[in-house]
């Protein structure tokens, strides 16, 4: 065994990943399907030389723990699952870094570190084929929503129950796998960007301040469907004109506030050529790290789709679709995950996370939690073109490692 | 027989009409469907006492000949097919309203009209079932395209011409029935508004100026998909964006040059709410009864699409869907026909026609034409809801009575 860091290993490994677990339409590492099992087994294979305890928790998590001078844990985590023809990177660079951070800390200490190391593989981030993400985080952080959990099915109409009961877990369970945060004292993520900041900057690394609260809703426009050929346009009640206004709104509500809006979708009823839309929904997605910030946005927009509902003489309701809150991540490892990043490449750059992340659940798990980004390639993911160049993905691991020696100094001296 | 016209008799033969062929959602006359045949057989039984002759064209289209002392015909025309759940006047108020007109000129001219008179029942001028309308008017005309409307399929596969065959036409015959046009001089219809504008004014009757040309497009902005949490705004390249900029433009447009336009629809892809929008497609749906202006609305509509396309840096492409020219009416029979509402009710208002109707093919094969409207309570058409009042059908009997007298002289002295 190397005894000094090699991030040229982790480079090799995700390549051998790759090979073993994606096709020419990019990475199928669906969580709960053989292809996932498959990627899992060959990370152990590349683990369990080392002298550390691995073991699935109840919600399938998979644990790689090396005990040190303390109980104390810095947790190192990650998630092997991808999206279908997902990227190379999202996820299992976290897991096969971390793997080379703690082979690097097994050999530094010979094998009894300062602080407890662990590094966890969480079970379904994506929510490829449940639509539900986050699963195995949130299971132990404690916030999974049972009852929604219990009711979910895939495309194929099999519960998550019986597809969690196929990979030996028993979904009434999952959250006993909270009692694997005992001892957590931080949580650090390395990951893909997923977006074009840090390219746009020409930087390779950069420290995160935090995971975007979100305000998803669906909004719909109520007017009257009439023949496009008979009705003056002074009479019409035009759903789409209502909720068309809302587009370049949502534009001027992050000009005032930051943070970004999206309409994802529009659906238009009848929605044939010759009559005028009578229903038209629309999809708002709004992010932000500050809560307040988030507040006003959302206020924002309700006040701009009430004001044009009423220009149009036309009615408007809205449904939350889904919400949750901003999670900053921490003040002191968020200078640390800085100072390691300008020890490797001479700058960096602070950043909100867009995305959500495991590193959310353990912020919200009240565990100090930093996350380190790397920056990705056409700032595109959940795509076969995701990419990283190599000297970047090295840099990262480097950069990773010196931020986990911070992070065991800190935990220590706390 | 009575020798004066009697409207209380149309009221009366509409409400048989809709017992016989309608249900509690609304008329069910669909063309080539066993319960339009019903209709037919049943209106031929109403007028086949007259000293008239009946006979069915290669088209499918009745004709009801009365000889006059010219050839020269005077052409009244409707459609007894209505679309599903379609309102009770639609198409049959022309034939039922006809019927009596005719019944009057046989009993004022003991069968022998100074002109020729002759009452067509066109065939599916709706299109419900192939998606095709006006197939019997536009037969005659000439401007049925035969390549588009041999391959027609109904919902549930059958060809348009094994549909014909069930009720006797012969599809590859069809445009035979133009010489049904060799003597005819003028063409009167009366129909539903079909919107509010009557309404508005409270005014029973209006002459109609024409039909509207119409410009179909789908318009379709390309953009780039993007993650909507890890997307700065500036970076977007958003279809939905410069697609809404198009909905308050066309009101713009209308604002300048008069006319309509209508975005019927709007679709979205990947159409998901963490996505921005990376296609957006939308129909528009152009009416105006000067060409002129219609050319101007179109171009001032792709001008504007480019110029949102590049605001955003999208892409834009056009497709046409369909285009007709405007099909203005004889100004003689327009000024006749004004003459004859403010004999019955004292006002009269000129509009132009924003749906199509047979009418739109008399003129453009050369026949000098000219609609009546009745007003359209709710200013709502195809729909079990439409409705007119009945003092309302009554005036409109009496005017299109009028209106056919002067006709008549009109042709006469020509």
């Amino acid at each position: 065994m190397k005894t000094t860091l090699d991030p040229k290993r982790t480079v090799a490994e995700l390549k051998e990943l790759r090979s073993l677990t994606g096709d020419d339409n990019g990475a199928q590492r669906i969580a709960f399907t053989p292809t996932w099992a498959k990627a899992r087994a060959w990370f152990r294979s590349k683990l369990e030389q080392l002298p550390i305890e691995i073991h699935t928790d109840a919600a399938g998590n998979v644990w790689h723990t090396l005990r040190g001078e303390s109980d104390k844990a810095m947790l190192m985590g990650g998630h092997i699952d991808s999206v279908p023809n997902g990227g190379w990177l999202d996820g299992c660079l976290n897991i096969v870094a971390a793997a080379e951070v703690l082979r690097r800390i097994c050999a530094q200490y010979n094998g009894k570190p300062p602080v407890t190391v662990r590094l966890v593989d969480w079970a379904d981030e994506e929510g490829a084929r449940f639509g539900k993400s986050l699963f195995g985080s949130s299971a132990c952080s404690g916030a999974l929503d049972m009852n929604e959990a219990r009711g979910l099915k895939d495309k194929d109409g099999i519960a998550l129950p019986d597809a969690l009961k196929q990979h030996g877990i028993e979904f009434e369970r999952v959250k006993d796998s909270n009692c694997e945060l005992k001892d957590a004292a931080a949580y650090l993520e390395l990951h893909i960007e997923q977006g074009p900041v840090l390219l746009d900057m020409d930087l390779p690394l950069g420290a995160v301040l935090g995971t975007f609260g979100v305000e998803r809703h669906a909004i719909t426009f109520h007017g009257q469907a009439a023949h496009s050929g008979s009705t003056p346009m002074n009479r019409r009640r035009d759903a789409f004109l209502a909720a068309a206004k809302m587009s370049p709104e949502i534009y001027k509500i992050t000009d005032r506030n930051g943070g970004v809006c999206t309409i994802g979708s529009c659906t238009t009823k009848p929605g044939i050529v010759t009559s005028v839309v009578e229903e038209c929904r629309i999809t708002l997605d709004q992010r932000h790290l500050d809560p307040k910030a988030l507040a006003q946005m959302l206020k924002e927009a309700r006040d701009a789709s009430e004001k044009f509902a009423k220009e149009g003489n036309v009615a408007v309701s809205w449904d939350r679709l889904w919400q949750i809150d901003p999670r900053p991540f921490n003040n002191d490892l968020i200078n640390m995950c800085d100072e390691a990043i300008k020890e490797t490449c001479g700058k960096s750059h602070r950043l909100p996370s867009g995305p959500l992340h495991d590193a959310a659940e353990m912020a919200g798990a009240g565990i100090p939690t930093i996350m380190m980004f790397v920056q990705s390639l056409h700032g595109i993911s959940h795509n076969k073109i995701e990419d990283t160049k190599e000297e970047h993905i090295e840099m990262c691991v480097t950069a990773f490692d010196k931020l986990a020696e911070k992070a065991m100094g800190w935990i220590k001296g706390r």
